[in-house]
């Protein structure tokens, strides 16, 4: 254990937004037995414990609140052990995504779950929170490839649920309780997770619209002609405009919404399913455009994960939801979060998972301005709103976290929220797991600027 | 509510080891709101409620273990909501498996889980249990489709988690916890499923192997080569010989395994993916088939369908169990599976889902033999125990319903099961909704010759 805090544990990417914690300690445990000495220490004196992966959550579920131990997991990292002819691996959580992605090419095999800032990100927080990314599209969130975890229970046990079959329906299913619980249930330390052949070919088609209008038209009628892009991305106009200079052989200034589509498969049918989305995505664009070299096509992706930085820089922060709607609604949700900016007095737009209708909706900030926080906050908090009134959800990939306490309670039923509290106390009955993120309800009084919900119990 | 009982609503497919409960009544609710009326008027009254779908499982998780009432869920059918074009669909829960996958093909769609018994099966049983099928192994379990639930919670609330949209990470998974519930945390009244566009071919490919050690080189080499088949099932040499009449077109007599293969996708990508798949499974083979003729595909999958029930006929009943083991210890389990029913004076069978290392471990009785019951019920708990040791799961499909009491004990650590004693007193505080099924340990006296375990609480 580690006396002090150093500053890099203390925020994650709502740092954007100028949330900052405090904490007593940072502990840096190497195995997960260490992580259930931490656990049971904290425990037994009533220490607050923030697991941490990468940093790179953007709603601030790995920020202390007020004190107690941060538990960082990057020591617990090690090479990933595949049972590649089995399509399967077991690593540690501190395994950076990135670093699964690569091993796994090299074994032939894909995991497909691709959270933005994968070099920074760790498996342990991709589980922790139910990471997406753009290939959820086609292959599902994180949670549908784990069969195993190795976690850390209250009041400090180290347990393993599942493990390599790749079907279990004896208990209920509390892996998928786990998955997403943000660290308020447990402290995931391993996991054991399914994996795919990797597609031989990947192949992108990009396409401009002149409007959002136009955009969404285009993408009624891919999901119309039944075709399966392994993703279906979206950026807006505004989006567009801040990320444009990077864009790979340059983009004219003026498009209202592009989509970018990846045909994948074998590469016979990768180049047939590719030449059907072009044809699908022409409707109604101003450009299409399909690069065939691998250069390119990395190009295109690496372009794709930095439009959230892109965005950022435009003003120096920004405020961004991650709602998601009935893909139907998508058209109304884009337009809407401009509309919502507006009469903020925030420049806003949108990007995300145009085929799980799942957006980022931002509003840009100078994060250093209260006032520009202040209206940010109120922004989101209707876009909330929007996202249940259009029947979605108000976080699809990024969770409740610190930033959105209270959220839940717009979008679930009351028994459910009751439910969703009774979960929590019979996981941790003392509340000193990431006390503060997740809350099924409720605020309190705001601690560095962000209100701060009641340790639950 | 119709009074006294009717024979049909005390047992299911259990009735084939010859278990049968009793009900005080049987309540035929016709709409959400009356299922909720009937939870409330039991939670009120301490009357247990079994909720009841199309009584096909094999684990007696709708069987009436002492008195209550049977709720049964087959008025609320109705025509499903479809969304064609967002490739989703709306229905309630006594809509029948085959009848959501004959409307779905209508559309152009596709629900994989096809679990069998299709025709008596309800969606709503299908989500209890968590269903499987043979296309699991490509497209994943039921739960995987399920982005929406309404169910009657305790004491007897409707309530609506998740809906249209495709992904949500705002609260605990609620919706995966009461999936495989199997009635005892909430009733299920209606969902909101994913669905994709239908494959346009889905062909087969049917081998034959000398021997069970063949076979199981052989689904090795399918895996190796890193092709995703749709399907990928088996049947042992027992299986086979309970099964050959009805084989379409014949069987010879002696082979030890078959595995069967589906290739789907587009008409050119499945028909380059049979070729590979034959390759790959000939290696080892004694006969290899690929049936190209609609009629000759579709007999084969309705003679797959049949396997189970034929093997009932050999002796009038089967105790089979639906365990689950990592894919390279199948060919161990196989085995292992005829010399526990040696060991018990039984003959035994396996067949199921290779691919998910998920076997139907069988052994045939007279189940009006209760000295064969007896042996039966001893090889199920080494079958259970066998399952664990080879780092798998005492049920892939069918759930612990009332018949695998104790068997969840074998698999997980004490922590865990005391979460899912917790989660059952959380969702059911006075054990009211199908109690003595899916209980995490424990057992009472028995009933109609079946161990009960304890209402929970």
């Amino acid at each position: 254990m580690r006396p002090g805090t150093s500053a890099e544990y203390l925020t994650d990417a709502t740092e954007a937004q100028n949330l900052r914690g405090r904490a007593d300690a940072v502990a840096l445990p190497g195995s997960a037995a260490q992580v259930a000495d931490v656990v049971r220490w904290c425990y037994a004196h009533d220490v607050p414990v923030i697991p941490r992966g990468g940093g790179s959550g953007y709603s601030g579920g790995a920020v202390p609140l007020d004190g107690g131990i941060v538990l960082g997991l990057e020591r617990l990292a090690g090479v990933p052990r595949f049972d590649a002819e089995y399509w399967r691996v077991r690593l540690n959580a501190g395994v950076r995504t990135a670093d699964l992605h690569h091993r796994a090419r090299e074994h032939g095999l894909y995991f497909p779950p691709d959270p933005g800032a994968a070099e920074q990100s760790m498996i342990g927080g991709n589980i922790a929170t139910n990471a997406g990314g753009p290939h959820t599209f086609k292959y599902g969130v994180t949670g549908t490839w784990v069969t195993g975890l190795e976690v850390v229970l209250a009041p400090g046990e180290l347990v393993q649920i599942g493990g390599a079959a790749r079907k279990d329906v004896a208990g209920y299913d509390l892996r998928s309780l786990l998955v997403g619980s943000e660290g308020t249930l447990g402290v995931i330390t391993a996991a054991t997770l399914r994996l795919i052949p990797a597609p031989e070919a990947a192949l992108p088609i990009v396409a401009l619209y002149p409007t959002v209008a136009a955009g969404c038209a285009a993408l009624r009628t891919v999901l119309a002609t039944g075709l399966v892009p392994a993703a279906l991305e979206y950026l807006d106009g505004g989006a567009l405009a801040a990320a444009a200079a990077g864009f790979p052989g340059g983009l004219s200034a003026g498009a209202g919404m592009m989509l970018i589509a990846e045909a994948d498969g074998t590469p016979s049918g990768a180049s047939a399913l590719r030449a059907e989305l072009v044809e699908a995505l022409s409707h109604g664009a101003s450009v299409v455009r399909a690069p065939e070299q691998p250069s390119e096509i990395s190009a295109l992706w690496r372009w794709r994960s930095g439009v959230s930085p892109a965005v950022i820089a435009q003003r120096g922060g920004k405020l961004s939801e991650d709602i998601v709607v009935p893909v139907e609604r998508l058209e109304e949700a884009i337009a809407e979060t401009v509309a919502i900016g507006a009469r903020h007095g925030l420049p806003a737009c949108s990007w995300g998972h145009a085929g799980d209708g799942n957006l980022h909706s931002t509003m840009m900030i100078d994060r250093h301005d209260p006032d520009q926080l202040t209206r940010a906050r109120a922004a989101a908090h209707e876009l909330f709103a929007l996202a249940v009134t259009l029947g979605g959800a108000v976080s699809g990939e990024h969770g409740i976290g610190a930033v959105k306490r209270g959220a839940l309670g717009l979008q679930w039923p009351a028994p459910a929220l009751a439910l969703h509290e009774a979960i929590k106390q019979t996981f941790d009955p003392k509340g000193l797991l990431n006390p503060g993120k997740k809350l099924a309800l409720a605020s309190e009084p705001s601690v560095n600027g962000v209100d701060r919900g009641p340790r639950s119990g």
